[in-house]
């Protein structure tokens, strides 16, 4: 065998694991008994640590030194390219570091909890201090003299840079902090009301992921408290949730998931337990989860169909029409919570965490002047206070689990899905009409041959530039929404 | 750290990734959508050989070698016993041959299922002469001079051999075959008729679940076709089933696994993630879900309770009452399959099996006379001739799965579960009234106390003899069948 065989041959099984490890945690959210839950850690533990000894394996750096990429087509350089960074991003990292991120994160998530709880942020800066120390010690190792929150920002998105996406998120705020000023002085558009039986949402759950794409013959979908998508290749599972007096939360969140899990399923069956088999970055994994929800989910155009498939479900929807529904599903209110947030004020709060994290991580700003300028900054783009830490610097899990350089991807996600749906439109002949029918083919078909097949193959910049024919850029993210809400408020 | 805490630290997390490995399976038969078959194959193949490499690690041998037993006790003693004994069978056999009887039975599976649904065993037979040599080779190596059988048999009932199981069944099939002419002669009781909704049959379930000390804490069950136990310490799933037209087959196996179950909940918590940690054979295992299901759970004190659950579920149950209940769940009638038989033939099944299958492993039984074998030695024992291969010898997959040497088990289950049973009858007052009250606490509060807690500590007919006070033999199941069925059926 050749190194390059070999070593794919190892890939292979590491990725095989790694499915494992992950379906794991879908387990942990959906089926596990509650007293399971410190074995599951142990379990969960012994696989982490398998994988990284896997993953730093001297063999894969004699194998990658030996494989010589001018021997290789296309794809073997795009898998070289993954396992060569993924190794040498592992091995910068010294083994007992790691164990105490680990350590750490898992003690964290509890005091988070509990601060939370209590309204309390100073009981959780001393442990988020640590986290923030321990994950500038790791970027240090990875980056060299590099930018610290680069290197962090990186194991979500390759090839990102703090100062572009820093560049890309001020070219954004004023055009959305506007336009939100201008849709929060008009009135309030009526929810719906009525009694939204569960059973009868997870029936409607089902049958937007059939007309989304949705493969149930290598998937399924179940409840969790907070959905996601989760596996790749042949097994990937998504998850929702339902309130009883509001049937878009089951609906969306099925969409959004459907989004994501549609990009695993969409990719290259030649890719399956290989580093190109899995979706390039969480941006671009965003890009679809919010195309699906967003511009197509949230159209004008499906409104139409989706309110005739909810009269049939649910009966009386409390609004006055089809009109009202579509307002309805597109209400923009004043509130503290990101997760909430509508499409006009979602990446308003992304870009808060983004510049405070990134000044952590920087060295500057302390965890213990976290909290002041959380709320300062909220006031400065929302334009009133945050009543309490909760609805403030403690409400999101992310930071407690270690999770630096994770939330641009979310915005990232948001400009890519801006991007693809403009060239989207222009690509795919009568899309309004298809998606008034509750046919998402020709959009999904559009996305899964210019994004989804490719997984890995392309970096993530160059797939969205790429699928669109044009460098990706704020730009059409905002025209988007600027027309979509001067539309729906009349502005 | 001493070698024994490196050994047991090394160990508990190779236990750890067991109990992984083991709930793909579950996920497997409960939850994986059909299209990811092909994908398991390749996780589960990649779990089996990183707990292969594990479990024939160099290190495992030198901290062997290094601790001394003197210095442990008694708990530390059995650890070591369990991961040498464990450990010696693994390095014996090369990973080749391991290899190879793993592919092979992968492939068996499919070629089984073929002949069987063509009633051909010829189209079977060559892969099973395969599987038959590939396994004598493994038990060469294992047994060295030693018997090819009970190195096989050892692998799932550690200290058994051929020859005693082989005196045990000889002492028990005379009485078995009288007793089966006897009551087969005698006018059969009618079955129970009605209506039984499913899901009604799985609240009922849930219940007995319930009254047999499950702990759903630590468990939950689900529907599987082939209802099974799975997991140890604190996460041990069951699986039943439902069937429209019988009640009995899902209380029944819900009562079996359970049983199983039960055996893995009751262990010692200290021994969780250890070689103590889960039961200690299958012999041992199949006593408890058999007394669960049998001696208590078909008894006449246990079905006057059961009969107004029944009655309370399902309404009209098409019996003239409560001694026509009783004498629905112990039907005895003639049969082929195994899986259906009654607790007076279910042994003869087993016997049956055993010595075909001793033959076959001690090179004294051709695969090629295999069929003829059977059906001649199920004539003599049952009085009737087989009528096709899926009613004899294709009927079960254990030998397609490479399972030789584990139907006795079974039997020896059952031998155990009839003498715990008289130890049991002894110790608890007022048993019969307690079942008949539908409260199992006395009767699974003994089994936890004087089997199921020690796990792995004391080995398996040790274990019983221990409880029982006197030494396993056929003699109390005998007596009991004898009774009951000669009540049962005025013999």
């Amino acid at each position: 065998m050749s190194a390059y065989d070999e070593l794919m041959t190892f890939q292979r099984q590491t990725e095989a694991l790694a499915q494992v490890a992950g379906r794991l945690g879908w387990d942990q959210e959906t089926m596990m008994p509650p007293g399971a839950a410190e074995q599951r850690g142990e379990e969960l533990g012994a696989m982490e640590e398998m994988l990284h000894a896997r993953r730093t394996a001297p063999e894969v750096g004699q194998w990658l030194a030996a494989v010589e990429d001018s021997t290789l087509d296309a794809v073997g350089r795009a898998q070289m390219r993954h396992i060569r960074r993924n190794y040498e991003r592992a091995v910068r990292v010294p083994a007992a570091l790691a164990a105490r991120i680990a350590r750490t994160t898992s003690v964290a998530y509890g005091k988070w909890a509990r601060a939370r709880a209590d309204e309390d942020f100073a009981a959780f800066a001393p442990v988020l201090s640590e986290i923030v120390a321990l994950r500038r010690e790791e970027a240090a190792h990875i980056a060299g003299a590099g930018d610290a929150y680069d290197a962090l920002l990186q194991g979500y998105e390759p090839g990102a840079t703090g100062a572009e996406v820093a560049s890309l998120f001020d070219d954004l705020r004023p055009g959305l902090v506007a336009l939100r000023a201008a849709v929060l002085d008009r009135p309030a558009p009526d929810p719906v009301s009525g009694s939204f039986d569960p059973a009868a949402q997870m029936v409607l759950s089902r049958r937007l992921a059939e007309v989304f794409g949705y493969d149930f013959d290598r998937g399924r979908i179940d409840k969790a408290v907070h959905p996601f998508s989760s596996g790749s290749g042949a097994d990937v599972r998504i998850t929702t949730r339902t309130a009883a007096d509001d049937p878009f939360n089951c609906a969306y969140s099925t969409i959004h998931e459907v989004g994501h899990a549609c990009y695993e399923q969409g990719i290259d069956a030649g890719y399956a337990l290989s580093p190109l088999g899995q979706g390039v970055s969480l941006g671009v994994h965003e890009s679809q989860s919010r195309i699906y929800e967003n511009q197509l989910g949230r159209s004008r155009a499906f409104c139409h169909w989706l309110y005739g498939q909810m009269r049939d479900a649910f009966g009386d929807l409390g609004v006055t029409g089809e009109e009202a529904f579509y307002k309805a599903v597109n209400r923009v209110q004043r509130g503290f919570i990101r997760t909430e947030a509508d499409e006009v004020q979602y990446n308003l709060h992304i870009m808060l965490r983004f510049d405070l994290e990134r000044d952590m991580a920087r060295g500057k700003l302390d965890v213990a002047d976290l909290e002041e300028a959380w709320n300062a900054r909220f006031a400065e783009d929302f334009g009133y206070p945050v009543d309490k830490p909760s609805n403030g610097v403690l409400q999101d899990v992310h930071w407690a689990a270690g999770l630096l350089g994770y939330f641009p991807t979310y915005a990232l996600g948001n400009v890519y899905a801006g991007c693809l749906y403009l060239a989207l439109q222009d690509d795919v002949a009568d899309l309004d009409g298809q998606l008034a029918r509750g046919d998402l083919s020709g959009a999904t078909g559009w996305l899964h041959a210019n994004v989804q097949r490719f997984g890995g193959l392309y970096e993530p910049r160059a797939v969205i530039e790429q699928a669109c024919g044009f460098a990706p850029s704020e730009a059409p993210l905002l025209g988007y929404l600027e027309q979509k809400f001067a539309d729906l408020y009349d502005l």
